[in-house]
Formats: structure tokens, sequence, C-alpha cells
């Protein structure tokens, strides 16, 4: 178990390594269909949950669809929580932020029917657990930066706002809510 | 004062708890105008105070409406203060979130004219004035969830993002952004 | 260099107590072309940096731009960090704010070529790296806010969100991100 997530960590620390060279073809992914392209990343979407609260994952306005704050939860359950830069690594970090961003793309999934519904991501908004003096709130939000250009490519770029906060629900090491754009 | 105040606490915790119910049968808001629904519980929107600074509480861009950062304050006065998990409980953390909303209401009735005109309530932005430790920023914010969808039904129903911060203007409990569709 | 920074404070406080005035004749400034204010606000865009990681500076959808988190950066440097009502004085934060929102300007330059395109600024999100006990992130944010006004008149005046964070990227004092509706 610790092992797998050693391994998960240190193959998404790899991917960050490789980021700018994804950067370069990622003209030649807009060819290739999404769910394809998430497959050979070994991404699985997992089921959406339905809120509990009187809140709803998704709304859609005109082209944009507004996704509400992710957490990062597998199997529903926080898996990253805790403060970054305490006992949180930046390499953990980057992958709950990674995680996040997978369950946005469930949730837009959810909302779209397709993920080949999607023109471009337009906005993420990264709001990090972070520690006194933890700075890296960049490199943190890289992890689902960098998801979003692996898997739509140049459509996955995005503007972004990323931020150290002093806490977050069930104490999640990071969230990540982000803006859509529809064909 | 003091007795006001937690019988103003305690209706909105009834109301918060009998948030399930009043979901069920949302769907018959819609016909009911939002003035009406508005007087039913009890909420006189206040006077929209004009910003002090170079900023508006209202900006209309295409069918969009951003409203700027509420914060709990009635008559001119921020009435919940300070961090919540810390001197601030919950449940009054939860009614200053839904104080937020009203005033969100208001100025969305200042800039529309009637709250008729409001599609949809889009997104809510809730910053938390948080403890440490305190990881219930999705309970507060449910406070101003909730009351959106009481007042406009399925229509009030957002995504959302919720985070704990280490401070907030005039050391108020919480701030609520919103962003609208109008018809 | 000490002196100088001293005295562009200064003005910038001067130019915020200035702040009424200037509202009252803001309807005027439509006609003037606002690299022509600029240049008399003595202000010089800067070179927008190519963001390093996997994201970009604007993405446009519709009217609106979305422009990332700006940070406190002259010459590819954050130079005002630490937190404020700490190591950082109020003046400072005010304009530190201001440097943002420059930078924010030079990249909706850089997006559609000419700020003469700009029909509105739509919204500033405000970060403010807050000392415990800091509640002044609303002067802060009028750093910003007031360089819109004055650059952009009543086109300038926008929707807005304060917040006091725990910390932010490279210890900038404050980040700033910004909405823009296109003409």
């Amino acid at each position: 178990m610790r092992f797998t997530l050693t391994i998960v960590v240190l193959s998404a620390v790899l991917a960050l390594c490789q980021g700018c060279e994804s950067v370069s073809d990622s003209g030649s992914l807009g060819k290739k269909p999404v769910n394809v392209r998430l497959s050979e990343m070994g991404i699985t979407l997992p089921e959406v949950a339905t809120p509990v609260a009187a809140y709803v994952n998704t709304v859609e306005s005109g082209n944009l669809i507004f996704v509400s704050g992710q957490l990062p939860i597998r199997e529903g359950k926080v898996i990253f929580t805790g403060k970054v830069g305490g006992g949180v690594e930046l390499s953990e970090a980057q992958e709950a932020a990674r995680l996040c961003a997978i369950n946005a793309l469930a949730a837009i999934e959810a909302q779209l029917g397709s993920l080949e519904k999607v023109r471009r991501i337009v906005c993420l908004e990264v709001f990090v657990n972070s520690a006194a003096g933890f700075t890296g709130q960049s490199q943190v939000a890289n992890g689902a930066s960098l998801l979003m250009q692996q898997v739509f490519g140049d459509a996955g770029r995005h503007a972004r706002m990323a931020v150290g906060v002093a806490q977050l629900p069930l104490n999640a090491a990071v969230e990540v809510a982000v803006i859509v754009e529809k064909r």
C-alpha cells in the first residue's frame, strides 16, 4: 500500500519533470480521443458522488461550466490530509492536486456526457493547505495543471491562481475549483 | 440583544436541519415569486451600501452578474467577527454565511431591479476565517447555500468552493462572493 | 533605491487619498487613450514572462479574459515579500497590489493587442499574505482597485473579493487575479 503510493508519487514527479516535453507535442493530442488518452495514462475516472449539502458539482451557464471545489478524494475518502510543508511532502501535495483534477474531470464528464465536449480548460483555482513558511503553492498546483495539459493538450492550458490557505474542508491538503468552456 | 441573536441562530440551525425536506419540493418554488418566498422566510433585504473604495457591488457581463465578496454586515456593522472554531461557534458561522448571502441578494436586486430576473445562482465562493484545526468549512458554507436554495429552489443550487482563510476584512467570520446568471 | 521606493509608496498613498475625487471625473477618461493615460501616470507596462509551469497568463472565453493570479514581480523578481501587518506595512502592501494590477494589464495587453479593447474590468480577486490579526485586506486591495479605475475610468470599476491567506507563492505579499470583458 505504502509502496504503491510511493510509485504513484514517483511517476507523478517524473511526469512533472517531463512537462516541457509533453507541451511540445501537445498540438497532436487534439486528434486523439480524450478517453483513449486517459486510459493510456492509466486513469479511470471515478463515480461522481452527489454533494451532501445544498450545492451541486457543476453548473452550466452559457458555454461555461463551473466545477465546485474538488478535494483529493478516492473511494469516498480524503486520502491526502494535513498541511503541505508540514506533514505533507511537496510530491504528495502534487499528487493530491492531480487527484483533485481527476475528480473535476469526472464531474465535467458527468455534466457534458463526454469529455470530448470540452473546448478548453479556462481556469483553475488551487488552494493549498499550507504550513507556516511553505511557499511552493505554484509547484503544488502544477500537479493539477499538468494533468489538464496531458489530457487535453493545448486545450488544457489554463489561467490559474494558487494560494496557501489556513485550512481546508475535512483537513484536505489541496482543493481545486475549475472553469471549463464547452464546445 | 444577546437573546435575539440566540433565537436567530437557533432558527438558522433549524432551517439547516430542514434542508433536505425543502430540497424535495424545491421544484415548485419556481412558480412562487421570490419576494413572497423571502417574506415567508421573514427576510427583509437590507439597503445596499455603496462600497467606500474604488470598486462596486456588482458587475454585469453578458448574462453573468459578479457580486463582490459580501461580509456578515447588518445595519452597517459586521456582526459576526473572529475565528470559526475559535471564538465563533459553527452555528454562528452558518448564520454569518446566511447573512452574507442575504446581503448578496440585496446587491443582486439592486443590480437587476428584481430577483425575478435571476435565472440561476451559478457559483458561491465561501471564505471562512478559520481557527487552527477547524475543518468544517463546508458546513459553514451550507448556511449560504441553503438560503439560496430556499429562495430560488432548484435555480438556487450552485457550484461552490469553501476554504479556510487566515483572516478576513474587518475581522469578519465569513465572506461570500457570488456569480449569478440573469434571464 | 530605498528612497525611490519611499517616494513611490508615498505617491501611491496620495493617489489612494485622492480616490474619491478621481472617481468624479472618471467619466471623461473614456475618451483618452489608455496608453496616454498610462504614460501620464508614469507607468510602463513590463514584458510579459511566460509561466514556467503548465498554465498560461490569460485565457479568452467568449468576451471574457481570465488573467492568472499576478504577483508583485518587477524585472523577474518578487519585490514585496512577507506578511502584511507583520514585516510588510500597509502602504507597501498597497503598492504591491498596484504592481500586481500593472502586471495584469501587461498580460491583458499581450492577449488583446491593445488595452483599448478592454470594455470593462469585471472582477478582481485579491489575496493578501496576512499576519495574525491584520484585518485591512480591503485597504490593501484598494491599491489594485484604484489603479484600474485611474487607467480605465468607470470601465475600471469592478466587483471584488479580498481575503487574507496563510501564504502565497514565493512568499509574495499579495496576489491578484483578474477577469476582464473585451469589446
